[in-house]
């Protein structure tokens, strides 16, 4: 198996190419558009070999999804040794940034979100998850009270921000800072309405 | 034709039930396990008249959340005479209640949102738009300055409550003046967010 490695690696490397040139192609069309034929086409290779690599467009799309989910995710990983409302700004800074530098990855997401497959739904509903696993514990430590609306106000606050994130961070000219302070007001506010006033 | 419109009548009247059915039958399967011979076999009736009616999987599904979207946008219709205030209170109120009633009707929505069909998708975000033009005439109402951040704050909130109503209304025993009070404050704490304290 050893001897094998160096032959097998180039196969993997033009795999990892051809799956971040589809996730590319997603900042001007849909997923469901995403098919072995049209990322041959871009990748100027035979419909024959992207078979070879995925198998359909329906795992092709699957790895995408995943892949960009990673992807974001290693990007945005909370800095643990961060008190919590500077880890909270620091995170979202470089989410920003993230949606800004790599469009593609992003609207693979959001797009995703919207695929017919219920598989590539769970890969960006667990990524999902995750963030509000990242947030909810950014007010527990600050002292929040934990509850179960407190827990449903920040999970629906994620939906909030994936919308918040498309329509000002890609749509508008506003600053990485300006819309980084926006998405910090509105979590502690919706945050803070958990429980009447 | 009006002599035809008695023999008409029943055939319309038929493909409503299927149509409520193929709604209804949403609350505990996804959008695209909705299939004909389902709805034929759940209706008693043979795959022939489904395809009769419908003509497609496809068109079943945009006819399903077609009509889900206008009976949930009808049940929440505004009160116009109702200060802004009120008006967002009994709105949101037929809201919850509209979900707790329907919740086939509400899912074919949400799951509608995640259709790999972007025509299905494109129903239901004509609905978000309204909703959000809704609560946005609220605030503008209210004296609150129209700026492009408030628009987009507002049809995030939108996201946030499609979210929160699922997690809230249908997951959680809440009762539904909690339910409502805890959209209130959040839209309230939203919109207050959007400039600098």
């Amino acid at each position: 198996m050893e001897a094998d490695r160096r032959t097998r690696l180039a196969p993997d490397e033009r795999r990892a190419q051809l799956v971040a040139l589809g996730v590319a192609a997603l900042v001007d069309r849909p997923l469901e558009s995403l098919t072995l034929e049209l990322l041959a086409e871009r990748a100027g290779v035979s419909r024959g070999l992207l078979f070879y690599y995925f198998g359909s467009k329906q795992a092709l799309h699957r790895v995408v999804v995943t892949t960009a989910r990673d992807s974001m995710l290693r990007a945005t990983e909370p800095v643990r040794a961060l008190p919590p409302l500077d880890r909270l700004h620091d995170t979202l800074t470089r989410i920003v940034q993230f949606v800004r530098d790599h469009e593609g990855t992003f609207y693979s997401l959001v797009r995703g979100a919207a695929s017919g497959d219920p598989e590539v739904r769970e890969v960006v509903e667990q990524a999902r998850a995750l963030q509000a696993e990242r947030v909810i514990a950014v007010f527990l430590e600050m002292g929040v009270p934990d509850s179960e609306l407190l827990r449903i106000a920040l999970r629906s606050w994620v939906a909030f921000a994936e919308e918040a994130l498309v329509e000002s961070a890609l749509n508008t000219e506003m600053s990485t800072k300006d819309v980084v302070s926006f998405l910090e007001r509105s979590v502690k506010a919706v945050a803070g309405s958990v429980h009447p006033a």
